[in-house]
């Protein structure tokens, strides 16, 4: 016997959470036998809302609760201009410095030859279908400056250019309060390449 | 505009766990929006569940879901001794070694002069009663080797040694794998007065 039956099947339940080991989810089953039963009601309400009511908008595949989402749906969004990111949390990270008025495409992943994940693995088909029934003059690729990320990013310009849609990407350079000292070499060289007038 | 409301609950239902800030709160409930539909109903359903269906045994104090728990009704027990716990976990921690044998009590909590908790406000009153009304040769005090704990072991102590019951508490000493050079003086100090024959 180590723990009654319905706190063994809370900690097994924790422990599925990406990071939490079976040290961390025994400490938050008991954490939470302890919390007051609303919180814990709320918590359960709040994980069954979450896998029920959240989707994928059918235009850009943002995660949300009402479809179109409610980016798409603005008619005061700059609606020639679209900004492809892997995720939904790309979405938030741009959305919270509220500065691009245009927008988003998500795809849901990166191409990455690698893994064998190719071009139709990921949610582009629709970003085409999008290009072709709307006016869209520039596409902004924001995927990670990993090698899938410039994977991806490649394989879209060559897509779209011939097209004659503008197709950019986000600059590459030392990231702000980095050190030279200790930027990485590609970093680096990025920075001379794309150096600007001061 | 951030996240769709029932993430961002989620996301503070999270966050509402020990040791959780918000970033990793939204790195679990986007993973948990990704997770199977089962798995998440299994999760919530755990949650209340463990909420519901635990409680304190009236005997000892430990958490079951039967009362009286599983120990206190097991016949087979050692019911001459008594091992008191501050909590739970220590209960499962004991039982891990499977070399203990007799009957447990747990404190749920620790007498603290230093935050003004006294005998009264753990569960002490109940361990009394049981000494009274059975026959029970010795008290093992498991308390953990703090301040807290050796003055919680003391107070045992001085209150039940004139009723005749033999109390005894867990060695003090070096612990297995420590290195001698890295040991505190207070842990040296018990491990030289308690030194034992080889």
């Amino acid at each position: 016997m180590l723990y009654p039956t319905p706190i063994a099947k809370l900690i097994e339940s924790y422990s599925k959470l990406p990071g939490i080991g079976v040290k961390t989810a025994t400490r938050l089953a008991f954490y939470t036998i302890g919390m007051e039963d609303e919180v814990v009601n709320e918590f359960a309400k709040n994980l069954l809302a979450a896998k029920r009511e959240l989707s994928y908008c059918s235009i850009c595949g943002n995660l949300t609760d009402q479809d179109p989402c409610a980016i798409c749906q603005d008619e005061t969004r700059d609606q020639s201009i679209i900004l492809i990111v892997e995720d939904s949390r790309d979405v938030s990270a741009m959305e919270n410095i509220q500065e691009y008025h245009g927008l988003y495409h998500v795809l849901h992943g990166l191409i990455s030859p690698m893994n064998g994940i190719g071009p139709d693995d990921i949610n582009l088909k629709t970003l085409l279908t999008r290009l072709m029934e709307n006016e869209v003059e520039e596409v902004i690729v924001a995927t990670n400056a990993t090698a899938d990320g410039e994977a991806t990013s490649m394989y879209i310009s060559r897509v779209l250019k011939p097209a004659g849609i503008k197709v950019t990407r986000l600059a590459r350079g030392l990231a702000v309060g980095a050190d030279i000292e200790y930027a990485d070499e590609v970093t680096l060289l990025r920075a001379i390449e794309n150096r600007t007038e001061l």
